[in-house]
């Protein structure tokens, strides 16, 4: 039995208040027309990793993403309708919208809000939920957050990020204190912003954390039972 | 470009007090004589998790893991000699060590403790590290400690899972309170040990909680800068 096997990406941003997420059009069969996740096929001479980057590089443009992780592999008979595929989708989370280069399989390239998407070819609207949910989950427990962000950025900046991935509002003020109080979570620069939006506001830069202790939570864990 | 793709897993249980996982010996080439990862080639028909379970039944005659998920995916050029072949790895935490029952490609196989392993063969290592990783952190912030455990546990039974799996002595006292104070973690189930073994110990069932909150670190975590 003989397989093919395909690197997919989630490339996930916050772009305009919005997370969002870059999908092409497919330019060949099968979904000729259709949205879907940028990705490929992985050459012979290499990596898993490898591949992902490159492609992630050929779609934007991008050397290296803020965060690349392995998302899953998804290998269920007849997702493709052409042969056999098994495709390992990975997750990237960037900084900013790099505007995408469209490679020669894919009409068109662009960024979407993950709140309004057409429908998606292949499994990809599946593996785009799983990719969502990774991120949403490990905003809680991880400095992630700040893979979102400029190399400085203000708290008000953070805290956009955590509206923009949990689709919630938070008090600005309590996610202010949570944030600095948290061991190695971000580290003040020294540095403001020039005041031109409004009054100067400290920036800050990612820490040495790698778990948020105490973590920030989307919602209050359930009650045990009485 | 074709690659074959398999399924290996990391079955993990706690076995006299030692993190313990399950390894055959190859009975065929490549590796012949060598320690592996029990595993196989995904059949046509097939998902991965469907494969995944199959290997887990042939392996050990369990129809379902305790807990099984998805590890990662490794595809290295050459990690195989006969062909490129890219494995997706499971993770499998077990209540307890079933005789395990040796496929035809495995001339034996046998619980080793982790602590003290012979070579693997192909990327095995590797992917067992990672599969032990994975587990030493989940504790943390997890119930998966229960998966370890039987129906009806002691919160000294669920203390030497933490303490086999992280390789560390913990505070019986300070384990009690913390176990029993984390909201959703365990249950009482109003029933305790027979006292054959000293005094009677009251006996828990796993919780709702899917989220330790407080998580149960394993260290705490480093400072920020001064």
């Amino acid at each position: 039995m003989s397989f093919a096997v395909t690197v997919d990406l989630v490339m996930l941003t916050v772009r305009q208040g919005a997370l969002s997420v870059l999908l092409i059009r497919r330019a060949i069969d099968p979904f000729r027309g259709a949205h879907a996740l940028p990705g490929g096929f992985v050459h012979e001479d290499e990596d898993l990793d490898e591949a992902a980057s490159r492609e992630l590089a050929e779609e934007t443009g991008i050397d290296s993403a803020g965060h690349l992780e392995q998302l899953g592999s998804y290998g269920t008979p007849g997702r493709d309708p052409r042969a056999r595929v098994v495709t390992i989708a990975y997750l990237a989370l960037l900084p900013h919208a790099p505007t995408p280069t469209a490679g020669t399989d894919a009409a068109d390239a662009a960024w979407l809000p993950v709140s309004n998407l057409p429908p998606l070819a292949f499994d990809h609207a599946k593996i785009l939920t799983d990719g969502i949910e990774r991120a949403r989950a490990k905003l809680e427990y991880s400095p992630l957050a700040t893979a979102f962000c400029p190399e400085e950025f203000t708290i008000a900046d953070l805290r956009q990020v955590y509206e923009a991935v949990w689709s919630a509002p938070l008090d600005p003020r309590n996610f202010h204190r949570k944030a600095t109080s948290t061991p190695g979570f971000v580290i003040p620069t020294g540095r403001s912003t020039t005041g031109d939006r409004g009054r100067p506001a400290q920036l800050f830069t990612r820490g040495p954390a790698t778990v948020l202790h105490p973590p920030l939570l989307r919602a209050l864990p359930p009650s045990p039972p009485a």
